[in-house]
């Protein structure tokens, strides 16, 4: 029990992040009665995005909260750097050994992977680097939303927001996520089918391989 | 044709927008090539969202961008307070004067309202302020994303990133937006069937409607 009756929700930023991973759940989790959404980085200030044109402000250092509740761990083109990042994945350790719940999105559970925490977790990861979760011990699993134990991984960037439905359906209630789904009106209709590998065109699937192997 | 063959999509913040409005459609259309995504403020600095909780920063000032090629005004808490900011209004009119794309997302339909560009228009809000548009003359049509001419308006929150996908679209073309499509893995899979109100249970749309009420 903490003195105060909040549940943080630590959501690390690092430069290169991928926006819409943190804003996604974000703009989920800050609807959960009870919950304080903290966006952490080395240093309180401006922190940029994977291309570099948009900036938001953490406000907290990550010694200043080595016990959220929750991690939150966004994906993104900086996650490569973050691998390798020792005080980061220090922090990221001993949270995890307090969290009540420790999570990502998209590239984010490579960076859980690197810290040692997926060791035959089952786990996913956007579908261009599913496959790279092995090297970590992990157990990859192609599916949207992957919980285990306590550590739960989604897919790329957008599925970030599934996550965060589902994880408020655990720290509320069923009711609670579906009054935020309806409040977020998340009733998604894309003007195409082709959102993963599986439904896109073959021209479109290697199109993106090549743009993301371009792009590391 | 601009001296320079970037095309500028102006999303302009305000204090209590909401951060999804925003950064889902800015996550799809940073992907388009040939597109610069400029925040704009007032005064160039951070900007809060609806809740305070999250801050973005805007590196550029209305004056500064008065042609942008493309607006995308997000919604929020704050969206009421914009509706009688002249000075805003005033810039919205000009750009929209100029624009090839005038865009918003959830309650931002409301302010394009107030700045009297939505007479005899076809367009959509979130489902709890939809019928307001009346009263400035729109045609309010109860869909995902509408366009009619050159107005594209879009559903609550989410629906951002459907519009941002259609917009790509015509922007580029179907096969970018498709690809775009497919980096966000934007394959949704809702936990829940709560994303409307013809699908959420009536109670819970009973609570949102009371929440948003007292959040007004």
């Amino acid at each position: 029990m903490k003195e105060i009756s909040l549940m943080d929700i630590a959501i690390p930023l690092y430069d290169r992040f991928t926006a819409l991973d943190a804003v996604g759940p974000y703009d989920v989790l800050q609807h959960v009665p009870g919950v304080r959404i903290v966006w952490l980085a080395h240093e309180a200030g401006l922190v940029r995005n994977d291309s570099g044109t948009l900036a938001l402000e953490a406000t907290t250092t990550f010694e200043q909260l080595p016990h959220p509740d929750v991690v939150l761990l966004p994906g993104g083109l900086g996650a490569g750097a973050l691998m390798s990042d020792e005080r980061f994945l220090n922090w990221l350790r001993e949270a995890h050994a307090h969290s009540t719940w420790t999570t990502s999105v998209c590239t984010g559970s490579l960076v859980l992977g690197a810290a040692g925490l997926l060791n035959g977790v089952r786990a996913t990861s956007n579908w261009l680097t599913l496959d790279a979760l092995s090297q970590f011990g992990a157990i990859p699993i192609s599916e949207r939303v992957v919980d285990d134990g306590k550590i739960v991984t989604s897919a790329g960037v957008s599925a970030g927001i599934d996550m965060a439905l589902w994880l408020a359906g655990k720290l509320a209630s069923d009711e609670v996520a579906q009054s935020i789904q309806l409040m977020i009106e998340y009733d998604p209709q894309p003007p195409y089918e082709s959102g993963s590998p599986s439904k896109a065109k073959p021209e479109t699937v290697t199109a993106v391989r090549e743009l993301f192997a371009t792009m590391q």
